[in-house]
């Protein structure tokens, strides 16, 4: 059985982030979805609301299951003798992250590697900071995250 | 009449905003330029500060009207009646927020459209947190901002 | 009246470009579609043939005229009166060539200008090479081109 | 069992390729190397002569199984029963090419989805052509192909 | 004699800075080592600190010298009269800041020219803050930094 | 004495690469500008021409001689003694093609080192390859080659 972890900091998960966790169901037999703190950002969901917000979409799914992150990714991939992680790609990533991030994890666990999957272009713009920008602003976000996120979105602005 | 509109936050403006709102005058016969609040950087000038030293170069310009931005970009176009949006390309731009940017405004707001103008090469590395490190530093920002916002960086920073 | 000229070799047209050319109509008031040699590539339709497949779509329509292009693209500007070069950008752009043609152009002739519009993100990885590149791998190109290009590709192919 | 599809022109194979056919090893329980006609390239070496330097490598691998490829390479998949293909990427990939690539293959079979495994950084800047390029040169190759392949772009030259 | 100047925030210096160094010395007769504040960023270092980690390492080599950068890096250059600034690239750089940065400074001061010089491609994604991100995980840090370097930031962390 | 060695196709010579011979003057005592072949594009000049050419400019300045390369540039440094290789970089360089000359040459040759100059950002969309395309165009390039180098591709034109 492959598995495969797909770890970010999901403040909050996106269309965009659940597309991605839906092609690597069809590619892996079972995906880890790993929350991890950010240290570069302030949150604004704590890490079990956001995990709760993740299971509010896979909750039920027998081929995935979501936890907190913590300490070093490539630490939680042995833990759980898991060697695939999966990043998902952007038509707009920002690569050179992307590339620092994955050699850096190689250089730390050889045997771990990294598969990068391409989101729908539909959401090649689509990023967690975006959709909280849109938030602050009023904008209309339902297009760009599931509706239980956007509600929690909205109570949590209050 | 076309119209367009030039957002930014424009703290301070400089000479290659200066240079886009001139081109675009060329290109269209009104030009809203719409100073916005700056969410992820802590504002050096306030929005009033920052509109009164655009009008210091444009107040007489019947082609251009600078106000401040409250809310979406795209609201405000809506208010206005403009279906135009204008953003400045630089050959070191970073292709991948215009991209998000144009992309979630079109998403938002199907019917306007954003044009991109291409600064003139002597701008092409310059930028307003540019200019705010430089006046850190004591550099000679002469080539970089008109006089008058110089003069008002200098008077900020005593 | 503003006008501009979107100018490009259209071997042949596709979607995306006319995505592009009804994106100009909404801004300007008169689009020319100037079609040109393709000094590196080898031609797959004549200059006449491209035109006649471009007025298939554009012919009727009183905002739009097609022509052949000989020579440079900011003489013919000058000869037309119109001051004003589209070029279309995509999320997968080769922004490089974009750039050192605009600002060779800039050069040439300083008071015409670029303006860049972004085609839909459906069309962000579109170009006429890809449809000629399908039609020889027997694809189906439907999505790709108006449905009597497809039908001149076929028809050229036999 | 899990199968992918790592297609190229393989033009000769390199090392990166071979990393990159190991990687793809570890991760699926199958890998079907296809070797494509490059249509816009000259080919150095026949499709035959191309998979005969892939078997020297991988003949005896019971995951590993290389064939020529005509026509479209989804329609391959699909023929395969294959719905992931494989592409390597280099920190100074072409990620426009490989972006038009995937999307042009997800338009036209949307079940097929591309997973994008990194070389090590070692080849991050290794290709075929250069592997030619140096050949004509009279470089020593030997860090960058099989002895093998060394030895027949050394008689293919005479 | 030709002197560079090679400057930085080195909070705190890594492999591949020392890589840079050491490469300039094989162009330069002599290189200036200087250490700057970073407007942008916490300092993890003070920059006494960060001078006394660099001299760990090059205190006894009598082609290098390192010292505190306040002000302009091009004031710093003309005061020790030096005209050459070192950059080093990565091949995942951010070349925007990079040519931002050279651009201002030969527009400060045009007798002063950058020349960038690449880092061995296996620090192509080490810097800085992936050095402090990773010390803060608990990650072992021993083939980013030298020694002495990785005892003081572990110090630090306590 | 420092020497290195500036070598490209040169075909022909233009404003940009006169401006990186100046700048690498004035940070080397000696610079040899190598005429190479080149692989992929048809030469318009040949390589005695294209010496002349360079010639033209430099044949009495003691600190630059011009040579015809010929089998690898490493090759050719070490036979010159020379351990530097200069690079231009234009704000729209193709960075990748770059990376991948200086890590092969430094595969091939460790002791041999690239330095990166930037050209003056008015020639940043500047290539011989424009030159010519322009020339065919009937386009005025005086601001683009030397005089002499204009009345070369008039007369070749012919």
């Amino acid at each position: 059985m492959t598995k495969a972890i797909y770890a970010g900091s999901f403040d909050p998960i996106t269309n965009g982030h659940v597309d991605i966790i839906n092609r690597a169901k069809g590619i892996f037999d079972f995906v880890y979805v790993a929350v991890s703190h950010n240290l570069n950002k302030t949150a604004f969901f704590t890490i079990d609301e956001r995990i709760s917000l993740i299971n509010g979409i896979f909750k039920d799914d027998p081929k995935v299951e979501c936890n907190g992150l913590e300490g070093l990714l490539v630490d939680y991939a042995q833990k759980k003798g898991v060697s695939i992680l999966i990043r998902g790609l952007r038509a707009v990533s920002d690569f050179d992250v992307e590339f620092q991030m994955s050699l850096t994890n190689r250089e730390l666990a050889p045997k771990i590697d990294t598969v990068f999957l391409m989101t729908d272009s539909k959401y090649s713009y689509l990023s967690s900071s975006l959709v909280k920008e849109l938030v602050h602003l009023k904008a209309d976000i339902e297009d760009f995250v599931p509706s239980h996120v956007k509600d929690a979105l909205k109570e949590k602005l209050k």
